[in-house]
């Protein structure tokens, strides 16, 4: 029935109760489940009896300070995963980290850990961190400039690969009878130095089971767009309509030629927030129930700020004011702010409705509906050149994650589109990825076949 | 029948297939099992089995370069200790980690991640990594100086004490009536300007379990021992005779007194290599079959790097050179070279004796027999001033572990020594240790109650 060749790929992205910012006052909610493992756990074998491809943490080492609006704190992600990890056999472990508050070293053995610890099922969703307040928690009083934090990421990234392919597959020898445990000569100590790090010695991890971890990236200003391009096997992104989700997929995926790569290798996954009911009725509800649970005095300071203007200059039951500082002007978070304006002036929203809209999902593309309305919507896109899988985001957890995986994935399987069954062993399995060759041993790769084949 | 109140305290310290350097070459070993979360997880099972009070992983991130000796790589300690978080309900789980190497906001938060996940089992044994090719790892081109590292590391534990303490035990309230999640008025950010960091804000995880994970420390210098005595809750000690046992013993405790703290908050572990058999025959045939695996030409050059003499100044059947390098001018180490040392003068040891004894423990305390007598020298240095428990390295994994649960642990208990049930929920439980009270609303400690109380 598809026009294209494959499965569809759906990654779970899990935040503490839901992504709906009032999800924990829903009297199902327990308030405290965000940093509760057991509350993760049950939802990584929800996602993993739907055959998603992976799951997803986002990440930033900062407390935000508007405690009383939404659950607070976050468990790190990599210790997270690695517990869920211990309770899943298929799915995939996306964890988010910084390349501007780590060392190449650290993360890189962790992100390795992981991977042999979950048998091949690590990804790494690289961010640059584009919060001042996180810089003061790491001895700095600047946030690092935009251009700066994204090339000491591309350099980050240099490193992680070398340290990952610092050992040869079969450096490991284990032979007894010579008392000979490996073959130092299959070593390869990546002796790197650059502008941002220099990293002699190679990883105390062996080759992960992966090669290296799925890379993901979520950047999408224009040197997000090209990290992402060079770099990233999968791509998260937001968009509020398909057209713009058409034009951004178009962009990445000639960005990816542009480096030599295969297009089909970098997998793009939009975000979609699912608001679930058995009618749409039903689902409007829902929405409406949550969005009445929205407090706007937390909601309002967090808009000006996205839109860098006073909390004064919004009026709740108005439009936004005509007169907004320049884009150029704002370092980080730059397409996300560009998407909420759109947003608010097609529609003519309130600064009330546009709250409204922003709290599920902070700009990401929300669908309420039946199951069927959000299986064709998915479709839709995916048939069309917007997307290839999609980032799905419960407004409500756990509930909005288990009707997706028991009313929206049924829909996507009988129609062809979806697995019906994990039909790899790894996160790369799962995307349809191979394994990257060891850059130190592989021979040098043909146009087309692109990065860390 | 015991002159101590309450119990000993043991701990499992978990290296690979053991700690003896042939272990992996033995028939039952498994060469690649060192990355395998599976063999640490039944190792996990085998200690929670005993009643154990922890579990311990070494750690420094650097590969050591003599692959050939025995299995080389570490599977990182907090990400596999949440691995056996999931397996296990009682242990405790003690993960080595740099202060020279890491970041306080990245190491507090991973630490409070594993308190939360395993309900209040986390420990973290402080280090700074007296180690060359570990600063290359981490753009440096030399080791930075020993006093130097015990500065940072005191300034690391100050700023990470005021992380952990960053939130109120009460800040979260989930009122979901009144639309507020958390009192901001109860988050008490660090503002830290020190020499060597800079941490403005509060962490992004809610105080742990344990208040704090539990500290441990390892350092046997002057600096290693004041620092011991002002932050450990625990301390992991190498002596060869039951005298410099009770000499390290009666310092330490007076080192802690003199820092305002009550010396029985001090838990002093000296390791041990038990290695058991049925009868000291037994015993003895296998620490001679293990002595047959080493191979000197990979120990020698090790012991010479140790000594800081050059490999050709060893000879394999004479005893150690009358002159050596002084002990003044080495940085890091310090105490585990003049304990090799006098062990091979103490006993006139050749060359390949010592590397015999060297192969199982580096310099810890190793007693070949049968369990009575295993039990009869920790009871020994229990009862006399030498240790409040034991630091347990099995030569080979998982055998001797389990021997060690199932042969000695049993003794212990019908002599009155240790727990024959976990008693409370936490790691500091299990160590006698009271949760510590938040600084930022506590009243000032009397005096003797003394530091974290």
């Amino acid at each position: 029935m598809s026009t294209r060749h494959g499965t569809l790929h759906l990654n779970a992205f899990l935040m503490g109760v839901g992504h709906h910012e009032a999800a924990w006052r829903l009297p199902e909610a327990d308030p405290f489940a965000h940093v509760d493992v057991a509350h993760y756990q049950h939802l990584a074998r929800i996602a993993e009896r739907g055959m998603l491809d992976s799951l997803f943490l986002a990440d930033g080492p900062v407390l935000w300070n508007d405690l009383g609006r939404r659950p607070a704190g976050t468990l790190e992600p990599t210790v997270l995963l690695t517990a869920l990890a211990a309770v899943t056999k298929h799915i995939g472990l996306i964890a988010t980290a910084s390349t501007t508050y780590n060392e190449p070293y650290n993360l890189a053995r962790r992100f390795a850990s992981l991977d042999h610890i979950s048998g091949g099922r690590a990804g790494w969703n690289i961010v640059t961190t584009a919060d001042l307040q996180a810089a003061r928690n790491f001895n700095l009083d600047s946030l690092p400039a935009h251009r700066e934090r994204y090339e000491r990421a591309a350099e980050f990234v240099d490193v992680s690969l070398k340290l990952w392919d610092s050992w040869d597959d079969d450096a490991a020898l284990g032979d007894k009878a010579a008392g000979v445990w490996g073959d130092s000569a299959k070593i390869y100590p990546p002796e790197y130095v650059g502008k941002h790090f220099q990293v002699a010695g190679a990883l105390n991890v062996p080759r992960p089971p992966q090669g290296h971890p799925l890379l993901v990236q979520a950047g999408s200003s224009e040197d997000g767009k090209d990290f992402a391009a060079r770099y990233a096997d999968a791509v998260f992104t937001a968009h509020q309509t398909l057209a713009d989700a058409q034009t951004f997929y178009a962009d990445l995926k000639r960005r990816a030629l542009s480096h030599g790569r295969d297009p089909d290798t970098v997998k793009i996954l939009p975000g979609i927030v699912p608001i679930l009911g058995a009618t749409e009725a039903e689902a409007r509800a829902l929405e409406a129930e949550l969005g009445r649970l929205i407090r706007p005095e937390y909601a309002l300071p967090q808009l000006a700020e996205l839109l860098k203007v006073s909390p004064d200059e919004l009026v709740l039951d108005r439009e936004l004011p005509v007169e907004l500082p320049d884009e150029d002007a704002i370092e980080g978070a730059k397409s996300r702010r560009t998407l909420v304006v759109n947003l608010a002036r097609r529609e003519r929203l309130t600064v009330r409705e546009l709250i409204g809209r922003l709290g599920g999902g902070r700009g990401h593309f929300t669908v309420a509906g039946t199951p069927v309305q959000i299986a064709d919507t998915i479709v839709e896109w995916y048939e069309n050149g917007a997307a290839d899988g999609f980032n799905i985001m419960p407004p409500v957890l756990p509930s909005g994650l288990s009707a997706f995986v028991d009313h929206v994935v049924p829909i996507l399987q009988q129609r062809g589109l979806f697995r019906t069954d994990y039909d790899g062993q790894t996160l790369r399995d799962n995307y349809g990825l191979p394994r990257p060759a060891n850059r130190n041993t592989a021979a040098p790769a043909p146009a087309l076949t692109g990065d860390g084949r």
